[in-house]
């Protein structure tokens, strides 16, 4: 069976993305090779990309374009040649390469692409379906990327889940520009 | 100088508690022996507790009790003996056992408290004043307490800062009950 792992960086006050919906703030530090090894390792299977509307648009807007293969040729051809799954009831087509739009709900749809062969799946970015996914008992793994900053305001992964969910911390690795992996399965 | 350090238990989603104001969620896990004895030694210094009035309410309704003196003997008898701050425009008194009521903005008071001699000061819950205390960089060190649980809802100790702050990771260390110590100094 397919795994679905989530895989975000969040802020010491447990948001994915500030007031302004940037994720701007997570890309300070990238000056360590070793957190840049890891990182570019880590990211190196072929899962396929879930997303929610909102982080679809947002990274849609920013991957293909001249300036994104200006300044991260690597990750801006991996991105807009990876599978992507964008869940969305608005949206009538996705124009980002190698875009899969679907209209369901998204336990319902998850539920029945885990159950078909293919890559694992992963979810970046995407509050609003990993609040329905991870009640729903449908997340294998959540990596979580801690960086050292309070930002105030923005968007919580876990907003609106009906009730607290626990986790098994399963690795924690600290790097000299002061992130955090945190690996963990539901408890 | 004296230190003002703040020490507080952290939900995967940022929350140190919960939409009830509660912070029964991070008493999981104590049933790790490497963790209480990190925390016992951690916590035996001899620092004056900082608090707002809504934190100070809350531990004041449970520490002197029977209850809590049967149920956690030892961390009661410290709680109720330790010297203890509490910023608020509304109480008259404090009845809480060796309790200092300030009246003034929390920014001023601990800056003089900070100048005068005296062991270091810790805050313990307290959002709104660390939401004061941190922007004016009063505070020294923030000591995080991670817990495996997302709650869904609760309260940021960040929420109302006027601009992201940043931090400098000093330590971290994972314990098999799946919470991680972090401490960080302002960057």
């Amino acid at each position: 069976m397919r795994k679905l792992i989530v895989f975000n960086h969040v802020s010491l006050d447990g948001c994915f993305v500030d007031a302004s919906s940037s994720m701007q703030w997570a890309y300070t530090g990238s000056d360590d090779p070793e957190f840049e090894t890891f990182t570019a390792e880590n990211a190196s299977g072929d899962s396929v990309l879930v997303f929610g509307r909102v982080t679809y648009q947002l990274m849609a807007s920013y991957w293909p374009t001249p300036a994104a293969l200006k300044q991260n040729p690597t990750v801006a051809a991996g991105m807009n040649r990876t599978p992507k799954v964008v869940f969305s009831r608005i949206l009538t087509h996705a124009t980002w390469n190698n875009t899969l739009l679907l209209h369901g709900n998204p336990v319902e749809e998850i539920r029945k692409l885990k159950s078909e062969p293919g890559p694992d799946l992963c979810i970046l970015g995407s509050g609003t379906i990993v609040a329905q996914l991870a009640p729903a008992r449908l997340i294998n793994e959540f990596q979580f990327v801690l960086d050292p900053i309070a930002l105030g305001a923005g968007r919580s992964l876990f907003g609106g889940i009906p009730a607290p969910l626990n986790f098994t911390l399963t690795q924690s690795r600290a790097f000299s520009n002061g992130k955090v992996f945190l690996r963990y399965t539901p408890a």
